[in-house]
């Protein structure tokens, strides 16, 4: 949890440039940026443990408890939520292996209707949608996906849609997933006007 | 998750009395609101499933992956939070078999420092204790059990203090735990004037 790139740990000391962490995983990349907001103060957002159903733990005498069957369920939220200036920032994030789309059934439709149910909450929700090949990572508002849902039947999303309505998400070395960025732009500095 | 009684499952629907429901644990009355508040577009509020380290999976043909070796960690976080009325919440919640006093060492210190940072950043923190041989439930805010570790030494709180400090949530058929009831008191009722 604590591996991000401040100095504390010296993992990533040698690779100064950000392509070296391009054989990282999104979730490890949201991971160091969320515990980076969460260090300096910025946000408290985490990820959800991922929900297993257990079914059998032994006790072996004075050892921890150990988990010998257990099966993974399908989550009925997102992955990621908590708090920034005060607002709750729900989201999911996920990456697509194609050049040219994203398949949708990457997105269970329950995290779907937890998305709509956050918005109607007031609650700031959106799906953070990596193109590992192209490299880019795009913050996209829950209510542009809904807005799509509504009006194509397609089972992917075009690239062409994430480069009309999407946000390229900046990265920087210790925040490799800038996207309270984008949520600056889109609703505290509209707010501060 | 669904099992809450509101006359689509039939399970609860011979014992009226809460009286009945007396031998289920405080999570399960918990989850039985939360689903509630859920359902009736009230709240979006959930229990975080519980942080395991995953060590081996199996993947037997044709079957689920079959976790066979994982571990417990202590959590992070707290277990419960959410939106509600736009605003972020989140507790945790422990039940104290002594009629006399709530031992400390039930939550962990980075709980509490969790609980610190959400009431930096303006969410609505707090704790849910019941007493079970007393069966009251108290709601404790966030501020008051950190003015309490401030002046007190103690390893454990006082029921008396919980008298004082504490708010006690109603209970009813469909809400066993209704501590939106206080929220509303402390936070949105006073808004309203």
């Amino acid at each position: 949890m604590v591996n991000y790139p401040n100095g504390k740990k010296g993992i990533y000391k040698t690779d100064k440039t950000s392509a070296s962490r391009r054989g990282m995983t999104l979730e490890k990349e949201i991971n160091m940026t969320n515990a980076y907001y969460l260090d300096e103060g910025l946000a408290n957002i985490h990820k959800k443990p991922t929900p297993i159903t257990i079914v059998k733990v032994d006790y072996p005498a004075r050892s921890a408890a150990k988990i010998t069957e257990a099966y993974f369920q399908i989550p009925s939220t997102t992955d990621y939520n908590g708090i920034y200036r005060g607002k709750y920032i729900d989201f999911e994030a996920k990456e697509s292996a194609s050049k040219t789309s994203f398949p949708l059934e990457s997105i269970h439709d329950h995290q779907i209707s937890h998305l709509r149910d956050i918005t109607k909450h007031g609650g700031i929700g959106f799906l953070i949608i990596r193109f590992t090949q192209k490299q880019v990572t795009y913050y996209v508002r829950a209510t542009d996906l809904f807005d799509f849902l509504e009006k194509e039947k397609r089972k992917s999303i075009p690239l062409s849609w994430f480069e009309k309505k999407g946000y390229v998400i900046p990265e920087s070395y210790v925040k490799p997933v800038d996207y309270l960025k984008i949520v600056d732009q889109l609703y505290i500095e509209s707010e501060d006007k």
